[in-house]
């Protein structure tokens, strides 16, 4: 079974900026915000993908397939979970790693966060000076969980 | 948006049966069982398929994308609610009309139903005979509601 191995982090500072090599708006929903398995919709530049992940905190079973730009548009028009998230996606190299740093908008605006992918959970990873706490295991800082309760209408949020 | 437009009755004896044209065996089960949207995996002989529902008695919103058989497998044993849903689809031509008629196996054993897909919701539809009481709008005879409480299980069955 296809599996996501993933850590994420909250972003201090911009030191990260000058390493962009490439950035995106994304906008996506959530058909399904869990518990259980999430589905969600991701309209990505000029893309869109359904993707479907298992529960986990590091490791989580993922399924991904590019859908019709329009079907994706009509499903967060119409049947995703509101609100929906928006960020920015930039890639960033540093020391040969590629961290996805999001910058979120709307409800969630001001939060920054790095995820990074994996080939095992215990891989030894070099934290950039950039890099703050780490949210891996931590629910509230998933994006469904961005969705269902943004951090602006949360009373315990700190980002 | 693409919307399915369905009318589904209870079968009753077996008059459809010389009627058969092909039959197909269907695993299935649900990511997400709504309120909300429906998430269906379904497995369908050598296919595979992820289904997404929105709300609507007769007429429902409805996106579908094929998927490898390997996924659904996985996704059926590891990430969808239980029990799945086991059925038999029949293709039923009767008076040129195209029937479904499912006849389901475990906790819906005994149930057989037939589902007609309509090009609208007022379209004029001659009943066969072995056509029993219309469940369109009978949120417990939706696949999803027989997956989450199986009708042996209930004590308000009626087949």
């Amino acid at each position: 079974m296809p599996v996501e191995i993933e850590r994420k982090f909250l972003v201090v500072g911009d030191k990260w900026r000058p390493l962009v090599r490439s950035n995106q708006r994304y906008r996506q929903g959530y058909l399904s915000l869990g518990p259980g398995p999430t589905v969600r919709v991701r309209r990505a530049g000029p893309a869109a993908f359904v993707t479907i992940k298992g529960d986990g905190r590091i490791a989580r079973p993922e399924f991904e397939y590019e859908i019709p730009v329009e079907d994706a548009e009509a499903m967060l028009a119409n049947l995703c979970h509101r609100p929906l998230v928006e960020k920015t996606r930039h890639d960033v190299w540093d020391a040969g790693v590629l961290w996805h740093v999001d910058e979120f908008e709307g409800g969630n605006g001001g939060l920054v966060m790095a995820e990074v992918e994996l080939s095992a959970a215990d891989q030894p990873l070099r934290l950039p000076c950039w890099i703050g706490r780490e949210v891996t295991d931590d629910p509230g800082y998933r994006n469904s969980e961005l969705s269902r309760r943004p951090l602006h209408g949360r009373g315990d949020a700190n980002t």
